[in-house]
């Protein structure tokens, strides 16, 4: 924990429900390969998670984003795959390719997953977290994360990325049992994950649940409304006071279930959430976060200018930090994150 | 047109805002690779777009599925991409691979697009509803289709398909003004083809706008609806009564603005939309279709008798016709969706 105390921290103010003039603002994927210094890092690894379980390198990749733009929260450099890769379920990030994994077929291929590995395993992001909670500015909040369950069980049952979710689809559809055992697996690492990175010094956790875009309705409320409420409950019975965020990313109207029943402080936006819409069904229920798309980021000028004041325009009378819909591209110009930062930090 | 008048047909009915019981049913790419028969007649040919070019083939397998699952709509065999292909930026489909064209990069190349050329070009097409229209049994509904303008301009601008539509947006955010005027030149050539196919039998046409729910707010605005509108009321200023479905994919929320702004007749649903928001939101102001996930099909069983009850139990008391979410998946037994028709066809 800095040595502040958290209620005077734009951010955590925010995330208790204050509306904060200027807005706090991060980025996610704020450390990242548009920045020249972070690509330098990387290209001392040659793994892309060797790169997440190194503490000293981390830390730095971490800091970076802070160092040139000021923005109000750290988020720990981290990937949501460690979870998947802690439990045994060996994760390869090959170049260009995005991650692979052996993907789970049954029963059995779930009974190899070892929790007992959890705490082990991980020890070096824990070592980062506590690094970070003593370089990062007195103003700025760290945040830790993890992935959520859906999400890490579509990787899990898929074996990397996807389009069409099919093979994860098939076993929760076809196969709700075995899908279950998973999702509760993944429910008790991730909230050990989460409490330990809080006794490590975040601040604050968000659970990010890419993939909850692309259930029907039932199969939402089990698979990413349920697993969320049963780790935001886990975390804040072991750990009061500390502020959840959630982010559902593509849940459409399923937003405001998600908002209402996860216990979640905050809800991050993606991109395509109206802004009157959410303004009046989320923001009235909980805190907001977001929601510029990277491409406009990428695009800057006028453009972005008339989007970023949107947003706020939309937002800056209730509880809300700025970011993006999603996380920055590796094509960003540093510039255009600068004029950005300009712009959220001027207006009041 | 059929010989029996459209107001006893089903499918056209709950278009006009009937409650149907049973409810019409129809499958989006219900012609298609699961389907042995369709796979055989592709065989035949070398390209995907052939098939859609040749009338006797096209037509036969428009029929096939109707064959075996008496549906209540006949959807023209063809594909959204024909419209660039007439305008001259040549599409290639590779097998396995999906389609490919030059993509628009400046004015220049929007400049040698040549509308002229789309009747002689899509006369195939043409020839392939009007003997549909003679082929379907009495009771079923000729749906012709087009692609919407910001789907078809994410292929001519991405020259593909796309997961991240980093460029399709880069033009739409940071050129304006071209950008516009690409919209422009497919609205009327999708207007005058929807009405081509209109004038050769089609009784309802739909616009599937595939990659409607990627976009904000502001930009939703005025690359879905304002061309998605303007392309009903030129349909139906010069074919008044004929129903226009809708299908702005992915839309989340802003379906409400859709159905509430566009004009059409009823809005097709994809499978994340949430059964009792659309009861009250959307079914209220049109007809509304769907919305079963394509890979409940596959999966079949009590799982997918589960899900297609809960939908006719959603939208049964209101203008309905059931479908599902997204197309048919090529690994959909041909045996479950015999098992789902009959599941509707028996519900009243």
């Amino acid at each position: 924990m800095s040595s502040s105390t958290s209620g005077t921290k734009p951010m955590l103010r925010a995330l208790a429900g204050e509306t904060v003039s200027p807005a706090p603002f991060w980025l996610m994927r704020q450390a990242g390969r548009y920045l020249p210094e972070y690509r330098e890092v990387r290209s001392r690894l040659s793994g892309f998670l060797e790169l997440c379980y190194t503490p000293e390198l981390a830390t730095e990749v971490t800091l970076q984003p802070l160092r040139r733009y000021g923005m109000d929260a750290a988020i720990l450099f981290s990937d949501i795959l460690v979870i998947p890769d802690a439990l045994g379920q060996n994760v390869a990030f090959r170049e260009g390719e995005g991650p692979s994994l052996t993907p789970i077929r049954s029963a059995a291929d779930l009974d190899k997953l070892d929790p007992s590995r959890l705490h082990t395993h991980l020890a070096p992001v824990y070592e980062t977290v506590r690094r970070l909670s003593k370089a990062i500015p007195p103003q700025t909040t760290l945040i830790g994360f993890a992935g959520a369950p859906w999400t890490i069980a579509t990787y899990m049952f898929e074996g990397g990325g996807s389009r069409d979710f099919i093979d994860v689809k098939t076993a929760a559809y076809g196969q709700p049992g075995l899908f279950q055992a998973a999702i509760d697996l993944v429910v008790e690492a991730t909230a050990d994950y989460l409490v330990a990175q809080i006794e490590a010094g975040a601040e604050a956790v968000q659970l990010f649940d890419s993939w909850a875009g692309v259930l029907p309705e039932e199969e939402f409320r089990r698979w990413v409304i349920a697993p969320n409420r049963a780790i935001v409950e886990k975390v804040k019975s072991r750990k009061p006071g500390i502020p959840v965020i959630g982010f559902p990313r593509g849940a459409g109207p399923l937003y405001e279930a998600f908002a209402a029943e996860t216990g979640v402080d905050a809800v991050s936006l993606d991109t395509t959430v109206p802004l009157s819409w959410a303004a009046e069904r989320l923001q009235t229920k909980c805190a907001v976060q977001g929601n510029l798309d990277p491409i406009m980021l990428v695009v800057g000028g006028e453009a972005m200018d008339g989007a970023i004041d949107r947003i706020l325009e939309a937002f800056g009378k209730g509880p809300f930090s700025f970011n993006l819909g999603h996380g920055i591209l590796q094509t960003t110009p540093p510039e255009n994150v600068a004029r950005l930062a300009e712009r959220v930090k001027r207006r009041r």
